[in-house]
């Protein structure tokens, strides 16, 4: 690397789509973080921590997280299928049950091997385990021929508004606090995010009243609203919808004619209540309603990154479409070739997912115990984090509801936004980096996700084992406002 | 699916330039012959033949290809880290040798947990391994800051050309024919794609007056040429560049300011004179001429889906990027940020092909039996082949060099023409559909990479196995040209 003027490439002239993009996720903070990380590996004792705790991503396999046993045996035998050619040593010395043999099998029938690429929208019989999981989720039929697999939920997201975008005019209705992969991905399209506010007041969920506000704010400019975006349960802020309210947006987009691009990646972190689906819904509100939901289209996406799987290195992941043109679901067809296909033990892993083990089959009881285990897990620590916060000086976090994170309130005090002013930052980018430099523990500042002006947040994963980390957090918080307030 | 019209989305409204991309390699012709595989796994035996071939696509792994038993092994123990708790069972009974086991934890250690995400460029530790790899390779140093893990070389062609793409005016040289991926992500970009044709007749090279010519044309209109893209050895082409070749591709980059993309992905597939890289070439040429190249800039890709790794599934890859500034590459992370990162067991695979075994340990001398074996089959296919096509009335084709493919030239007799054009097909379309009905083997019409006008040709990979498919094509050219001659 330098910077020798006479280059070809320079700030000033690549791509201003990609300049204009924001992704705080993976920002200045956490490169900060990666920094410290190496400076306590290298034996560096200067620092005031001793360990860096990554809470600024939902990256549970980095923190404690295990993989599900089950998982990862029957991925074992696909990348190496000669273990086949000793199962009765698997089976007798290396706990290998005879179901994550027979699924091996299947899988390695159904791919081939996983070293060759698959047709482009994903093996078919995978597409088709998918279909019946959806049925039996959801009570619905489900056609293999309307899933894509895909790298992560992101490169479905990618797809999707590849194919909606179609300038500068066409709008997306984004929520906020939002996931930053939608308005970083807009903005690479050059299209229009039209955010709508979610009710920090009502658990975070979706309030109408502003999405049409916005909605119709947006039209009022000329922007082309084709499509909103729910992210259910919420990221960052946890919130779980009521059927009512997915009921109500499905109504709104038929109203609107809105495509939904439903983010259902959480939908087995939840705390409390339960998931709908919106497929689930929509599918209810056809029967009661022959013909009047029938133009509704709607995109759900889902991944192995999230829920107790946590298998983000593995970027496997799905789309389903309901209610999408042939021409249009034939032009998405050709976009996922171009990349030729999503990785192949990712799309296994995704059938893994979908189909686990089932009473009464031999891996079953480990895999529920392990299941269980990192559910309680989550849910004990998100508790813990969140009664301490309720300890803290002008924090305000609403209840653990779901998802992997908290975003509570935080009230920077006047002269800490003068500091921040000073150095450039936002006040909620000051008291992050102040965390960061102080406790070793790095979050992602409001800001990142987008929030009401004036209003201050952060986020954090709660899956950081232990609870010194929240100790510290606690400690730094009363320095911080004994120092500024 | 269904259409019904009162749609948001339909083909007259979604983003017009990803309609406008083309991806043939994938298109029409692989879609027949995937349901003509379904017809005969369900018995059909109506069809004319019993097998359908999959020519149109390097998918090694799909054909004969086994994948390398070292890499498998290695990936199997990542998977399921808990296998060495039984390290003697694996080396006593199952075949690993200790240098698997030994490159397994070390790959850990690496990664943590390939379930987890890295770093957005890639595991650190693995693109030290990279860097490591290219300085044996180039005889030059290299630096792993510099070093992006993709998702295979398509994703890193993606994400230069988002940075390098500013809009309809940035125009880019691209060979012909050219593998689709180019000019179909320019379309999708919006970007400007400046043709450049290959000589046929000197062995598909590059030609420089062609070049140069087609650089100037596109100036002359207002386009902002930018870059050039090299395939190197060929794709479709299978052409390996000399040495000179290659210096005076970077020296005229010198004089034009154009940033050089060295697709090197077949740098192992090379059966004539042996593979130079542009990073050697450029680092010998500053060297002889201090200071003189110090402005070039050059990104060149690899992957682990074609050579004798043959790992398409898995999508791993990575760029290396000299004379970037600074600035562009922050850039570029943010971009690869967005998507969070590359499949981390692609990154192993990624480590792995760049450090295979070498001699003296355990594992090396399978290894080399293996990757010996299959650089060997290739070779043996390709040259029975190209015999077949010498004896096909009308066909020409060059020797094999190097890559997965062979593109001969074909020429389609005018009543075949007439015939295409009332199909509405193109000569060399009419000519594969009709292959591929009568017997199975699927290749792509030359069209699909771009051909000089009045030129027909198609590509086949030499990568199934056997002899039968390749007596079916000479029997169905013979039958074709007696009909229509």
């Amino acid at each position: 690397m330098s910077s020798t003027s006479s280059r070809r490439l320079n700030y000033d002239n690549i791509n201003p789509h990609v300049k204009a993009a924001q992704y705080a996720v993976r920002g200045e903070l956490a490169v900060k973080s990666e920094e410290y990380r190496a400076k306590l590996a290298r034996g560096d004792t200067d620092l005031p921590f001793k360990e860096v705790i990554s809470a600024n991503i939902g990256n549970p396999q980095q923190l404690d997280q295990k993989p599900i046993t089950f998982f990862r045996q029957v991925l074992s035998i696909l990348e190496n299928p000669k273990l086949l050619d000793h199962e009765d040593v698997l089976v007798k010395h290396m706990e290998y049950k005879p179901d994550v043999i027979e699924r091996a099998k299947w899988l390695l029938k159904a791919v081939g091997s996983v070293g060759a690429y698959s047709a482009s929208n994903g093996a078919p019989a995978i597409r088709q385990r998918i279909a019946e999981f959806l049925e039996r989720r959801d009570g619905f039929p489900a056609n293999e021929a309307d899933i894509y697999l895909s790298g992560g939920a992101s490169s479905g997201v990618n797809t999707l508004l590849h194919i909606i975008c179609a300038g500068p005019e066409t709008g997306i209705l984004i929520p906020i606090p939002q996931y930053p992969l939608y308005t970083a991905s807009l903005s690479i399209l050059n299209a229009t995010p039209v955010p709508y506010y979610l009710e920090e007041h009502h658990h975070w969920g979706t309030d109408l009243t502003s999405i049409k506000k916005a909605c119709e704010d947006a039209k009022a400019k000329g922007t082309d609203v084709r499509a909103i975006v729910i992210i259910n349960p919420g990221n960052p802020t946890g919130a779980s919808l009521s059927e009512e309210d997915v009921r109500s947006v499905i109504e709104f987009a038929r109203e609107e004619r809105l495509v939904i691009m439903a983010d259902e990646v959480y939908q087995t972190n939840v705390f409390v209540g339960r998931f709908h689906s919106f497929k689930a819904a929509l599918r209810q509100m056809q029967k009661e309603n022959p013909g009047k939901y029938d133009s509704v289209e709607l995109a759900s996406l889902h991944s192995i990154s999230k829920g107790m799987v946590g298998e983000c290195g593995h970027r496997g992941g799905y789309f389903e479409l309901v209610g999408f043109d042939d021409k249009v679901q034939a032009e998405i067809y050709k976009f996922v070739s171009i990349t030729l296909c999503a990785p192949v033990i990712g799309q296994c892993l995704v059938e893994l997912m979908c189909n686990p083990p089932r009473e009464g089959e031999p891996s079953f009881e480990l895999y529920n115990e392990e299941y269980t285990g990192i559910y309680e897990g989550l849910q004990k620590r998100a508790t813990a984090l969140h009664e301490a916060f309720a300890q803290m000086e002008g924090v305000e976090c609403d209840r653990p509801q779901g998802s992997m994170y908290l975003f509570p309130t935080i009230t920077v005090p006047p002269r800490a936004v003068e500091e921040a002013r000073k150095e450039g930052r936002r006040p909620d980018e000051f008291y992050s980096m102040r965390l960061l430099e102080a406790t070793g523990v790095c979050v992602v500042p409001g800001s990142g996700f987008g929030q009401k002006d004036g209003t201050q947040h952060f986020r954090t994963t709660f899956l950081a084992p232990g609870t010194e980390w929240v100790g510290s957090m606690v400690k730094f918080h009363k320095e911080f406002m004994d120092q500024y307030r």
